[in-house]
């Protein structure tokens, strides 16, 4: 009924399942894992139809999602971070010469569901500088692909567009790779810190919990560009409307003659947007919703994807 | 309609006058002040009947306001720091003997808009061990009483009740005042970060961000207890609650007669409270919202409130 | 030849033997295991003589070393929080009923090498409180012992001797034993963050990073306390003091006829220590070495120190 | 007699004068100040010559030194960062056209001694963002110079050069000025956080804590470079090396005859290098010494310094 905000494929699927759009251009595919009660969904958005039905680009979207990630158990989420690896791997190919990956920690480390990628980008196996002086031989056999990082930090605190420090960091290091790690907004509260999205089509405005305002996209700067995200946060505004819209078929349920539901149709289009915006305080959309513990909840999930980057890029 | 939570008396004041409740055993008064745009209101709240119509216990509660308090201007929050000063002394005068002051710095460190009381705790002017060692001299000609500081942590960290801990400290000791600092729920997005409210009443189960079980007051732990408090959050339920109760409100506007009033009205107050829960998400009540550039309010208003603190007392 | 600090235990016992004093009331037994390359040596004070050599209280001193304990690797440090389990167990042996352990992470959070403390209670597997409210059956079949943590910080913090805190907490929440997690002053610059050192005697004056400047012990506090360390820094003293030593040797070994030797003999013990004393900066006694990587040190050892504790109170 | 190494002009210029060398081509100035009991000095580095001699690049170098810069008093640290504004307008003028400043905060944020560049870029009036959406407009009738920063971390966190993140933002983001804050390697402790060091040479390979590897220069970044530094560590090597050159002359001084300068003079230049090398510990260049109470006065010169910036370009 309202527009809502998530930037997880897998929530715009459902709703578009619900309101029975025509999905053609749209293939989702599903795999379940007995091994930590995982399900991995893989969203491929093929045509410039299911572009538009979707509103998300063109790409692949891999969500993996698990009843418990957010219980605090070592050996659980080495399994999740097995899991990240594989998909990351799907994305970024092993070939003949090794390729260098650079991770971009976006958000704000001082915002503590902002915090996911700097938080990952703090606990990476970092091997670059060390293969660049000592060669591969330094890691013995193993397969070690150089690995760099960056925190590029939030604009209220540098001043620059994280397109522009990332155009300026990718122009002098030239990686094969960037890996954007960011916070995301769902709809749904059941999602937060229990799904990792792994997508092939990079960042576009409006994304993330701190809403970047220039697309991070291969386009935009010159190299693939995966990025993973964990929804930490739901837009206020979407609780709200998510609220009112449920309310309003409850209520019509309840009372199908007489009711809400008449007075709501004798409004047209322009007046429910106006009528919304009119009863939401204007504060709302600098507003988001979180839980109460989500300090323990990214620091759990920041070492589970950390951990799986290392596993994807470092083989002893 | 429903029931929303705020630790605010002013906000409890305005609901109390907005349903046209009987006030008596309510005193309010209000001071404004031309420099900073600065209002000083004082709710007392005397009889056992005003206990119960404003849902909070006897005593006094000031509440200091200015409209710009959010903003970023090291001198505007220096007049800030004053008047809370001067509020402070209100309620702690100043005696012939000097007299020891425990600060608690409540709240959660790894959690933005939970981490005021520790970061207020983390910018005073510590003189306890000071003047113990060194005696009054140690400040030449000035006043200054002994301050010392704790900051508990959460039960989820420390596996203790705050309560336990602050008992325990304060048997060891002797402080004459106890000043707890924590971080509110308002009821309004408006309030956030632009209120601090300071009260003699100490702190009751179930206010601040993080929800504390048991009383923090004078009987329970044995010595006078002055609580200061800024919001930093509405829970998530309130804005839904509100926003629904607006929408209903404005819905009847439009369309007086057929309308969902009607239906509303025909359910009692235990269906509206039953429709109400159904609807809302059980994660609601374990969700918070706060604004987006939390971290800049946080950092700015515990300066402001740790200056008030050291100005009352420390005189050089 | 100059006094010099250490607070471990197998450092003195290295100089008492260097010294050929008698060491009749010293103990010192060592266990060796290849995996992990790990030795285990216990060090028993068990006179008053021995006390007077050593410098220490009478009771247990476990030393736990390996060489590459400094190095990253998960599996790796598993092993040494396993060692680590098994030497708490050792001196906090399981009984009949559960004992209810306080752990106590000392130090300055701010200052990296001191930081030790603070970071073990960051990531214990706390249950008291859980155990609490929901009884035994929260955790299966499992032995969980009720574990709780406090972070006192340091007496510039809070104008209180940790003694102070630590006694009100015991006071009132009754623990069956005090773990004290310290960082310690090593003599000599190898074992830096490489060495953990059990011991039941608690904490005296004067060690740790921080000096407490009360003692920290079962006399003290009413309850066992096992002290937890592990050398994070050198005074900057003893590596003055050491290397001079060692040149006068040097000096001596290549011209051991004409030379300082002799100058030096000349001076009786008084003028020795006064010589040495001028030589040496005042502000070198507030001063401390340590090493430029030590964030990475400590980031690990606390997760290994903190691991170790949370496997040898929680079965599942 | 060893050679030591110190970051500071002021220093360099102290061992060149004591060692009686030739001083031409190394002006220095003088200025006092009774306010604050603040003393300027200005070395200028102008000849080949005095590049040898002095060890460092030429240039201008300020330093700023005040004998309680490490004394917490608000309003004396206004002062200081008064002073700190006048001397970066100094190598700074003001233009016609307003000038882009990039901050960059080098250093490594979680060990203490190195944070001071993290946290001056923390608080710093970030307006180049501001300035670009709404124009000068944004602050009214002041002038203000578009001020932007990054925190670029360390290679041991980033597996890139500074060198590298710098020049990739330089020329996306192309600054009229680099402002590189750097925490600084001293001689003598009794500097230690006593001392502003700002000179327009840039930073060199070997320079600050963290020991860049690569010239942070206007030749390899393409925009003038103005460097500011604090002293917050000694080299552990400096310590030993200094303490056992005073030893010598102490004891020769005592006893001028047989004495230990004779065993000395027997040995060569070479001979003296390896006696030193082999009496040192090994682990004596990863090592650092620094102050007890580090972390506060990190906290105190960051604001102090950040609030100079703030004052150079921000005129309201």
């Amino acid at each position: 009924m309202f527009e809502v905000r998530t930037d997880l494929a897998v929530e715009e699927n459902e709703r578009v399942r619900k309101q029975r759009q025509p999905s053609r251009g749209i293939s989702v595919s599903e795999e379940k894992y007995e091994e930590g009660d995982v399900r991995i969904t893989t969203v491929r958005i093929e045509t410039e139809n299911a572009v538009r039905i979707m509103g998300k680009p063109k790409g692949t979207y891999i969500t993996l999602e698990a009843s418990c990630m957010a219980e605090e158990s070592v050996d659980y989420h080495r399994n999740i971070s097995e899991y990240l690896a594989t998909q990351i791997r799907r994305l970024i190919p092993e070939g003949n010469k090794s390729k260098t990956i650079l991770v971009a920690g976006l958000g704000n480390r001082s915002v503590t569901p902002d915090a996911l990628g700097p938080r990952v980008a703090d606990n990476l196996n970092i091997t670059r500088h060390i293969l660049r002086e000592y060669g591969s031989m330094a890691y013995g056999a193993g397969r070690v692909e150089p690995l760099c990082a960056i925190i590029p930090g939030v604009m209220a605190q540098t001043g620059m567009e994280t397109r522009e420090i990332l155009s300026g960091v990718i122009h002098e290091v030239r990686p094969d790779y960037l890996i954007a790690i960011d916070a995301l907004a769902a709809r749904s509260l059941k999602r937060l810190c229990r799904t990792i999205q792994i997508t092939d089509t990079g960042i576009r405005p409006g994304s993330g919990v701190g809403n970047h305002r220039h697309s991070l996209t291969e386009k935009v700067l010159g190299v693939p560009v995966i990025a993973i995200g964990i929804p930490t946060v739901v837009e206020a505004a979407t609780i709200v409307q998510d609220s009112m819209s449920e309310f309003l078929e409850e209520i019509s349920r309840i009372d199908p003659m007489s009711s809400l539901l008449s007075s709501w149709k004798k409004l047209d289009d322009v007046e429910h947007g106006t009528l919304v915006r009119e009863l939401m305080s204007p504060q709302l959309n600098q507003m988001f919703v979180t839980s109460k513990d989500i300090d323990a909840q990214i620091k759990q999930m920041s070492y589970t994807v950390s951990e799986g980057i290392n596993l994807a890029f470092f083989r002893s």
